[in-house]
């Protein structure tokens, strides 16, 4: 089970840290803010129990993966993220993909994507929440139009991951008999990851998708209780420390398997806390920056700011205890000043040590930080992570007393696309 | 050449944008700070004159570019962040890839790169400016002592990029005859990508490092002049945006293939700005956080925020007239709602569209906005691109009135690694 140390929170100034106390005052929320969650009518932490999407994904996953030689995953934002996430956290970091999720539209993108596969050997995974995401839907035109001139049957090609019963892509369906998964309605696009969205293209990848509900029904189980509550306890202390001029949140795990989760987690940010108004209609312009960063990597890149720049961000480490391998460094100049530290050190041990001298360099720059570790890099893990962030963003927006689960924002530039296009 | 477009600066509110004699205000600064940045005595800008070291970097890439079957560059930072963007800007987005970079010490990295490559295949490119990052050096240690146990010449796998005369790789290179290539010593490291830390990867992976050198020439020349100067232009708007509450910078290009640019301009605009002591010692805690976005695939992840949340970020577009390729869009829907604006639409018509009904939506919510356009995704413009923000931290480094080449608060997490080490 995955672990919080908030010990750093306590050891820097008032000004920028929170005691322990500050933090469990509002313990007595939680009761209040899960009742109003609950009222919201949601799905995402209820997908968990559902058993019967999962052995439905593993059958077809199970029936299809040796069929294709490439599978492709068109979707964007909620649709693609976890995926990506789930590919980068879970498979070879180096052996040749079968599967690429296409998540803009760029048309060299498309092309070289063409140039490596051949049609006859591809599906196609299209997904959309709406059913109705133009950038999606272009691509499965673009590309439903070359597999029909080849003849090649749709159903065999293409499956669909969309709403139940509402939107285009669900019209398309009923219309063809395309297989189609559903993303139930209550389940927003960037609470998506445990619905087919993330489980089919999981499976078809050959990870473990029970192992990733398993993961994630832990923390669902805390998400609702009144009393051991981590994601409670992390909304809480983003909310104080918003409060004292933190509106930055760096995630920064020390995992290279994990440098996508960060962008997952921005997204989940993002969109649920940016809001102009609150639930009352009142302009609040409310909203946390996500900042996606890597460690030891941009130790090299970031750190300087963070340690020497304005107090203006919250580190949140995610730390894993077993990478899934480790290996001795052989000191070859062992009384090289720049190298002498290094006696007896794997590069575990490395990262570990430089993940602690960068932590407690940040609390001695009075910079607010806490760390989440994992076991491993794994299905369990990952499904913990993803249920916990969700959940604690689903009580931030009890918090700011918003709406966590709308994007109204995104509307003005879908329209002002759209008039210009047919204006053109 | 490429080309800004600053008229949504002063279509917003004086508030949060600008107009442009406030602009234009501070242009009698130009020749100060020039003179300024001068006598700092860096190196960064004269490097595209160096016709000596591009003709030898050419050379060794020409000779050695078929002779191995994987090119592994170990570096960190500066040391990777230009490789990275440049391979993923100017190659192929599908196929195999001969070079990796390795720009973290997690063990599952090396094991799994392990796993696809034959070392007496293989050549190794150590990067370190110092010629002391322990990361780096506890990877070329590793892989080197394997190299040695099978028996491999040292001089035919490894190259290195280093200091002229300083640290432990140059003298490694001295004792044995290891081919090396230099970074001059008044070139930090991430001004580095227009030296062999970026130039020699660059060469093997068979881009044209002329053609690279030749539009960063174009900005170098700009950088220098002291009437129409783009790159003070954009320090100026990014300092005076910073007094209106603009502590953010999104960078946020709409070409899948410059994702990585954004990547090496974090480390850029954070490591330089970043800084607790101005020139005279006073604390001021400068700093501006880059942030990295891609269009149009953050719309569906980070536009929320960016229109609703508060305003306190300034956006920077980066716009492609050609993107490479360009398809039309077959609407095999066109009565649907969804989709029925996409009538005579290709893909690069529609990202180009969807770039400025964002454009149109962050400029109707008052956001400062402006936009970089090039010709197409080339050596040239990433050249330009490179010269262009180099020199524009420069100024902003003026204008802060600190020293934009160092970075002093990475050695206390540093410090507090070897501490750790040594006590355990």
């Amino acid at each position: 089970m995955l672990k919080l140390n908030l010990t750093n929170l306590s050891s820097i100034s008032p000004k920028h840290g929170l005691s322990t106390t500050e933090i469990d005052r509002h313990k007595d929320k939680i009761a209040e803010y899960l009742e109003k969650i609950k009222a919201r009518k949601l799905g995402f932490y209820d997908l968990v129990d559902d058993k019967e999407t999962v052995a439905k994904v593993q059958k077809f996953a199970d029936e299809k993966k040796d069929q294709y030689e490439h599978i492709i995953v068109f979707g964007i934002g909620g649709s693609s993220l976890g995926t990506i996430c789930l590919q980068q956290s879970l498979t070879h970091l180096y052996k040749e993909k079968k599967l690429h999720v296409i998540d803009n539209i760029d048309p060299i993108m498309l092309k070289e994507l063409e140039d490596v596969i051949e049609l006859p050997k591809t599906l196609f995974i299209i997904v959309t929440k709406s059913g109705g995401t133009p950038e999606t839907l272009s691509e499965y035109f673009y590309i439903r139009k070359k597999c029909d001139e080849k003849g090649l049957d749709p159903k065999e090609h293409f499956v669909f991951i969309t709403d139940p019963t509402k939107g285009l892509l669900r019209e398309i369906s009923i219309e063809e008999g395309i297989p189609t998964f559903e993303i139930p309605e209550n389940v927003g696009g960037r609470f998506s990851v445990l619905t087919p969205v993330g489980l089919l293209p999981a499976a078809l990848m050959g990870l473990d998708i029970k192992a990733l509900l398993d993961g994630a029904r832990t923390q669902r189980d805390l998400f609702l209780s009144e009393s051991k509550n981590p994601a409670f306890t992390l909304a809480t202390i983003q909310y104080l420390l918003d409060q004292k001029g933190k509106q930055m949140t760096v995630l920064m795990p020390y995992a290279q398997k994990l440098i996508r989760l960060a962008d997952w987690y921005r997204q989940l940010l993002a969109e649920s806390i940016g809001k102009k108004l609150d639930n009352e209609g009142n302009e609040i312009f409310s909203g946390l920056t996500p900042i996606n960063a890597l460690g030891v990597t941009d130790q090299h890149s970031q750190s300087q700011l963070y340690n020497e720049g304005p107090n203006d961000k919250f580190f949140i480490f995610i730390a894993v205890e077993d990478f899934g391998a480790d290996m001795e460094i052989p000191n070859l100049k062992p009384m090289s000043p720049s190298v002498n530290f290094l006696q007896n050190v794997s590069f575990k041990k490395l990262m570990h040590t430089e993940q602690k001298g960068t932590e407690q360099a940040l609390t001695k720059n009075d910079r607010p930080n806490i760390t989440i570790t994992v076991d491993s890099v794994s299905e369990n893990a990952l499904g913990q992570l993803f249920m916990l962030f969700e959940a604690k963003v689903a009580f931030l927006g009890e918090f700011y007393n918003i709406d966590a689960f709308d994007q109204p924002g995104v509307e003005l530039s879908k329209n002002l696309t759209k008039e210009l296009l047919l204006k053109s």
